[in-house]
């Protein structure tokens, strides 16, 4: 039997540079489907249509609409293919809707230079036994997004008053994170991962949904097996907006990837 | 007699959802046209197609070749616009090279709610009659980057080692920083300034050209009149690749603008 991260990512070539895909309920969450998980279907897309380059760089998702379950459409369109990395526009789409737009480039980074130079400090956080699972999240949290049960997510207690009704105010949320059942991850799942966990503006006391505008996702290394450290932190609220930085770290302590996303902050 | 910026970015229609525009060949640098003064330009050219959005939110540029001095083709291509926000593709093109490809979000940063509130700390820099002017850069650096002579930058002396053979090896650049002639900067003209500065590598003692692959700007709120501090800062650098996190805050003190690029480290 397979992962269902595999099964609920699959696509089926259906053209040129087209793909359809089934978008599975289990990652609703709040207004609409994942955006992460969408982006690991867009992400297979293209590495579908470039075989030697395996690997996204750097994807940057502008979402127009929110997606509902079931089916929907992928076309990619290379923009440029040579030396080391490749540049496609893709579109996810459920019928007249765009979805999603983005551009995104690939490259292998097992192709590389090897080094790696890191002044970026690795999030602190207590042993995994000792963080709160995501499933003690509140009941409306759980109501709100079935996602959390594709994850195995044990957060900072640091970090984690607002589950508590207590939140820290400092716009700050790590969590130890892997897919519930054990698949290792990758640098397409990583697309997802840095979508993963839940807004950091619950941290700020304003739970509830908060769409997302835009999110460029750098894949900086391949993961190793087991679990990542995955930490968000929004630092500047304006105008209604707020952006949130993630970043993913890997067993071996080194920081595969990083993102921003520009979101609306939750209404009410 | 206007302001260069005006003059340089200036776009004339040529059809629907179509300009043309002169690429000066004051913004050179390094291997081609600087990439945030085309970002000025393709923003302007979206800016026209949405007369009821004029600032840009975010915008991300994905670099596909290098950019000439000469005549440059921009189409936009509006993907959605509805409620407070518009989304649109667009691309600049010389001849039949397609040289950035881009997807950006507008609307009007003074029809949306007024609060901010922001935890990130604002750069200390010196009084700017203590800092370092770029007109003191490396001959070297003048050389390659005309572009230079377009901006009064003042750098922070604990920042700019690099500019005597020593640089700090902290990932860290800042400066006071306004255009040579004394324009204000807008919205649009953020697109540019977060894509200034020598590029930080510079400080890790790798000068050179460092091409961009992917860039990223939040525009955050529009800038007061005077001078702006611009910080870049890198983390991580791996697989011959680095971030460069470039924040712009305005002379009241607020955070107006947040960029991360992907770049590929410098040859040599």
């Amino acid at each position: 039997m397979g992962f269902e991260w595999d099964d609920h990512t699959q696509i089926t070539p259906t053209g040129e540079g087209a793909w359809s895909a089934r978008l599975d309920g289990g990652w609703v969450v709040g207004g609409g489907v994942n955006g992460g998980y969408l982006l690991g279907i867009m992400g297979n897309a293209i590495a579908a249509s470039l075989p030697a380059k395996p690997h996204p760089l750097s994807v940057s998702a502008y979402y127009l609409s929110a997606s509902t379950p079931g089916e929907a459409a992928v076309s990619t369109r290379t923009l440029r293919e040579g030396g080391s990395v490749a540049t496609v526009a893709t579109e996810l789409r459920q019928g007249d809707a765009v979805r999603i737009s983005a551009l995104a480039t690939y490259g292998d980074l097992t192709a590389m230079p090897e080094s790696v130079e890191t002044t970026a400090v690795e999030p602190a956080l207590p042993p995994i036994e000792e963080c709160v699972p995501g499933s003690m999240a509140p009941e409306e949290v759980q109501r709100m997004a079935p996602l959390t049960q594709r994850f195995d997510m044990r957060f900072d207690p640091a970090c984690v008053g607002w589950a508590l009704g207590e939140p820290s105010g400092n716009g700050h949320i790590q969590a130890w994170f892997r897919l519930v059942d054990g698949r290792d991850l990758d640098p397409i799942t990583l697309l997802m991962v840095c979508d993963a966990l839940p807004p950091v503006t619950f941290d700020l006391g304003r739970p509830g949904w908060a769409p997302t505008l835009e999110l460029t996702v750098h894949v900086r290394g391949v993961p190793a097996p087991g679990w990542v450290k995955v930490s968000h932190r929004t630092r500047n609220v304006a105008h209604g907006m707020f952006e949130e930085d993630c970043e993913v770290w890997d067993s071996t302590g080194r920081l595969v990837a990083q993102s921003r996303q520009l979101a609306m902050l939750p209404r009410g």
